[in-house]
């Protein structure tokens, strides 16, 4: 049964920096959004919306919530090598000497998220031979219990490896089981080794559970490269058009142009998204370019302060700020593109039909400061509300507990 | 003569995130710095540190006070072309067209500088034959304006090119007379076509005068680094080394490793510092390794909020933030080593030897929250003080006015 709310009417307030409207809100849908619209009904509740900025729900659609060390005291890293595979053995390190709590933790950065105007979010959980399934059911217990403050969706993710780990495979398997909405895979040659039978393994428990698939794939140049055209090779021969996503994808950012225009067309016809969050250092895929392609993008926050280095935040809008950063757009145009890409583009890969700033709309939103969206991306104000289905999750920078 | 200040005792801070001390200021300068110092004389202030960071004064190496659009609503950033001269020529229209007054841009600038702690200001100011010296007249008024509250050198900048512009170099001169502590240069291939006859002009100028050179070089490659090692040659016949920046040098990151070597070398013997503030897209240089081999570095935040793009803060901390997250420095030291560029490293090249957290040091100086310097920087809090000279200047992240 759907969380009922309270009917709310926030007054004045520019969607997406256009002229000003005030928006109804019935049962958690937007009902209408214009001028003038008088207060009527006991039950409504009205909230000045002070010419602010209305932005939809910020989109997560690459987070790791089990794993943040946020609200502990701050750990200097001082991790050793630069391979994958050494931050991977240095996290599981730190989190058994720290004993974490993974619903903890996750707890934490959704309620921080939730402040900033995220409403939806797609975590990756670390599973593997050590921790078993104790991650993923402490992510699945807080799932469970902010399920009306936020939509999550969760993939079974093998961070340490998979081939590589005998058991591995059977515990993924059962996360999908226990409600894992995606089979998460990562780097099929550099860390699993094989990346046909990496690949063959995690196509084939999404085919038989009926779930989606989504690749950590970090492999640089013409590595990276084949295991894209392998991945559309499969998404095709399983019919999973439109369910398979491929994250970070370095290597789209450093092949040669008509290479690049190939890949982007088997993208396309095998409608596989790309989750790009830029990178500080390595080349990334060339978002504007894929983007005006026709390519679905989307981006996300990846590990915040978590033992892999310090540069996230649980802010999307901080998200969309490096991401313009790293890819030279300075123009207004172009970094609302990458706010598109950060709301409406994983609102797509999450499936959410009733996205959006629209009447008939789900009542997922934000209300900032600022005069148009480029100027609350760089400035990044406290969020003056954050509604979800219709209820204020969040005001004045603060989560409102329900 | 000096400002005098009153007396000041700071109970309880930790200098670098170091053990615990208290810090007696007298007449402008840190008398003594250890714990457990009894507040005595009438005129003495005392302050609460509460166990926060204590970091010595943020240097902004290179600025451009004079040109930012802070205070005025969001302008919708449209420029077209991606050349140095496009940038150029549209913002030379947009101040037209503003009739923005330098002196009032560059006094918002500074106070919102101070009020995140930089104590230090190096800012290149544009000097051109349309505003003739009306920019570097109005920076010049609010350095005496705010002379007790940063330190300011001032460049002058032929931010629309030299001798493409006939007039210029008269107006440059006439800036060193009017008191600049340096004569700037602008990319003397690709702006001005004479890399030559441009470097010549602007160190017998320097020369003549006695002050130093600071170059903005963002040409590419060996074009770059052939206006290099003509910098070096002429630092070199006048015997100016130790008094020649040069800023942006994003050619040293693009360079093969023997020659980088070579390049390394002649910065070494002619004591020519490197100002890199990285790069959103461009290859910049190698800041560890330069590092490394004891090159002297110093960074600053460029144009904050004006034409040229969005990304710049007025606040160092973030500043060190960026560089870091592009040199891919994830370890506390690696971080701190950038924060000693932009405190030490920028303090070397102003010249400022009273400067540092020692006993005898000038009383310039930030307190802020955080367990250790890498974590303030990642969150930025609102500084908790800023002392400059021994005075408050700023406390709970606002400008204190005089």
């Amino acid at each position: 049964m759907r969380h009922m709310s309270a009917d709310l009417l926030i007054k004045n307030v520019r969607p997406m920096g256009g002229e000003p409207v005030d928006v109804l809100v019935r049962d958690g849908f937007i009902q209408q959004m214009t001028p003038g619209i008088m207060p009527a009904g006991a039950t409504l509740t009205v909230l000045d919306g002070r010419n602010r900025l209305m932005l939809p729900g910020l989109v997560n659609a690459h987070a790791h919530v089990d794993k943040n060390l946020l609200g502990l005291p701050w750990r200097k890293n001082q991790v050793l090598g630069s391979r994958i595979r050494d931050f991977v053995d240095h996290e599981r390190h730190v989190r058994r000497e720290l004993n974490l709590s993974a619903r903890t933790q996750a707890s934490r950065q959704v309620r921080a998220a939730v402040a900033t105007g995220t409403t939806h979010i797609r975590s990756h959980v670390d599973i593997d031979t050590d921790a078993g399934l104790a991650h993923f059911e402490g992510v699945m217990a807080t799932r469970d219990e902010l399920k009306d403050v936020v939509t999550m969706q969760l993939v079974a993710f093998p961070q340490s490896g998979m081939l590589v780990r005998a058991g591995t495979v059977e515990l993924l398997e059962e996360a999908v089981k226990m409600g894992a909405e995606c089979v998460g895979g990562l780097d099929p040659s550099t860390v699993d080794r094989d990346p046909v039978r990496h690949l063959d393994v995690i196509f084939d428990i999404a085919d038989r559970h009926g779930v989606e698939v989504d690749v950590h794939l970090h492999e640089p140049g013409m590595l990276g490269a084949f295991a894209v055209e392998l991945i559309a090779e499969r998404t095709r021969a399983l019919g999973m058009q439109g369910r398979v996503t491929i994250s970070h994808v370095f290597c789209l950012g450093m092949i040669d142009d008509g290479y690049l225009g190939m890949l982007t067309e088997l993208l396309l016809e095998n409608r596989i998204t790309i989750m790009s969050l830029g990178s500080g250092v390595s080349q990334f895929p060339p978002i504007r370019r894929l983007h005006d392609a026709g390519v679905t993008l989307c981006t996300g926050t990846d590990g915040v302060r978590d033992t892999w280095g310090p540069y996230n935040s649980v802010d999307m809008l901080e998200r969309v700020k490096m991401l313009g950063y790293r890819s030279g757009h300075r123009r207004d145009e172009d970094i609302e593109m990458l706010l598109h890409i950060a709301t409406h583009g994983g609102a797509k890969v999450m499936g959410d039909g009733d996205y959006g700033l629209r009447e008939g709309g789900r009542a997922d939103f934000v209300v900032v400061a600022g005069d148009a969206p480029a100027e609350a991306i760089i400035e990044r104000p406290p969020r003056t509300f954050v509604v979800k289905a219709g209820r204020v999750v969040a005001a004045d920078g603060k989560y409102v507990p329900a």
